[in-house]
């Protein structure tokens, strides 16, 4: 099924009729497919969700082209990124290209589905947003947190589950309020990962997020238990070029304070919470995805 | 009307919830909107026109802001350009939300429209890409220029027509051409303005086009008559930091070939030919909308 997907958005670029285009395509790490297995598994097994779960994904690409331009990223998943390899220009016009070609395919869709996918993206870049402007001063606040990663990654998942159930004709409300809850689970544990995963596994250095000034869960769980000396230090820390032993003094107190177990016992809660909406629905692989999503090295 | 155009752009943007979205938005210069008023010339005074007409211009906008970073301009209508004031990162992701917000309001609207606006907007992505993959080598094929400038310029002006006259329930065949025509006659004045304003009119250096190894329609027209000697000459400042002599030289071969005479010559042939195609139609309002467009300093 999710060859289907790959061939579908495949098809979906090829029929712009644009040889560069689709030429640069092939050349967009593919990543997990995440937001189409989700898909697939609420609605089963229908044309529909086949042509969902591609524009999503083309969607998703788009995104993270732009995404790469901002963070200035050199690689996505250990793969030399398009922004690297071509210019931002490029991968620029190559992201507005799979937007607008996954926005033109959605018209095909239910237009509650095409309602919900494309303002979810408009959450999604004013999470984008978000995130470059609290990176710009020392966030310690945890609600402007989760509000952001909602926008960010939550809002576009919660999206895939309500569209899934509703060619499903299942339950919307449910499966949104699953979609929600696993899409912050699974960006809190992105969070984690560039903490606890080496740089080899990540494809990016380590405490990266930190480097560039964003304060994650860990992060924000570690400053409510430091003391004031070491609340000051840490600030100190904000945005700097950090050294050895700096990074590892951090290292030491997210140990010290259980940070990253909290935050992955936040992210388990709200994993739980994703089941707990839809446990009537007897479908155990969205419990799987769950699993998945939270047990992960990368 | 127009007022009400720019009032419900704003709406939209309010609507996101994002107060520096809003901010950053009402920064963004705000055009001649051209396309607004060519769809309430054709649609009338409806809800659903303004609607449209909205929606567009906050998708053109969009487009605006990513052709600015693309193209590393400073100004945009002799106005700071967003890249330049708030950086690259700031242009991208606020295009973003712009293009997103208004492609989640294009679901508001009926079905065909949507679907024209959309893959309009995909040919006006892959018009960019073309744009800067010609400026590459030194471009003396017309046929794909103006394939070019059909797809990043005349296409959502053709959608724009299109879908204003299947609203007001009028012959959209018609219309659609009109607007394509109208679109290329627009592009080919624009490119001949880079050669003929002053900097201080058009914001930005004068042949500047030529400067980025853009070789639009008066350089085709230009190249076409000139020896043998004088295209090597001309093919030698490729891409070059020209200096004052080099610049007159082109100036000055401009003039002996007319190519900026026939360039306009051109361009009021397809004027004349998307008036034909409304003849019937009897809007002489649309008369005068070819007739600025052509006979204009900006």
């Amino acid at each position: 099924m999710l060859e289907q997907v790959e061939a579908l958005m495949r098809e979906y670029v090829e029929s712009i009729g644009d040889s560069k285009s689709l030429e640069l395509y092939d050349k967009v790490p593919k990543g997990k497919r995440l937001r189409a297995k989700l898909i697939l598994k609420i609605a089963g097994e229908s044309i529909e969700a086949i042509e969902l779960a591609s524009v999503v994904e083309l969607i998703h690409a788009a995104s993270l082209l732009h995404d790469d331009v901002i963070d200035e990223a050199d690689t996505r998943r250990g793969v030399v990124s398009i922004n690297h390899k071509f210019g931002n220009m490029t991968a620029i016009m190559l992201g507005d290209i799979l937007y607008s070609k996954g926005f033109a395919k959605l018209t095909d869709l239910p237009n509650c589905v095409a309602k919900s996918v494309s303002s979810a993206v408009t959450k999604l870049s004013v999470g984008e947003l978000l995130d470059v402007e609290l990176a710009e001063n020392f966030n310690i606040n945890q609600e402007v947190y989760f509000d952001m990663i909602y926008k960010k990654t939550a809002s576009l998942i919660e999206s895939c589950a309500y569209s899934a159930a509703y060619l499903a004709k299942k339950d919307t409300t449910k499966y949104a309020l699953y979609g929600r809850n696993l899409g912050l689970a699974f960006q809190i544990i992105d969070d984690v990962l560039d903490i606890t995963s080496s740089s080899e596994i990540l494809g990016k250095p380590s405490l990266n997020d930190f480097r560039e000034g964003k304060t994650t869960l860990p992060y924000l769980y570690m400053y409510e238990k430091l003391n004031e000396d070491d609340k000051n230090i840490l600030l100190s820390y904000f945005k700097k070029d950090l050294n050895k032993n700096e990074a590892q003094w951090i290292r030491e107190k997210i140990t010290d304070t259980e940070a990253v177990e909290d935050s992955i016992k936040y992210a388990k809660k709200l994993g739980l919470e994703a089941l707990d909406s839809i446990k009537d629905e007897n479908l155990p692989e969205l419990e799987k995805i769950i699993t998945d999503m939270i047990v992960r090295e990368f």
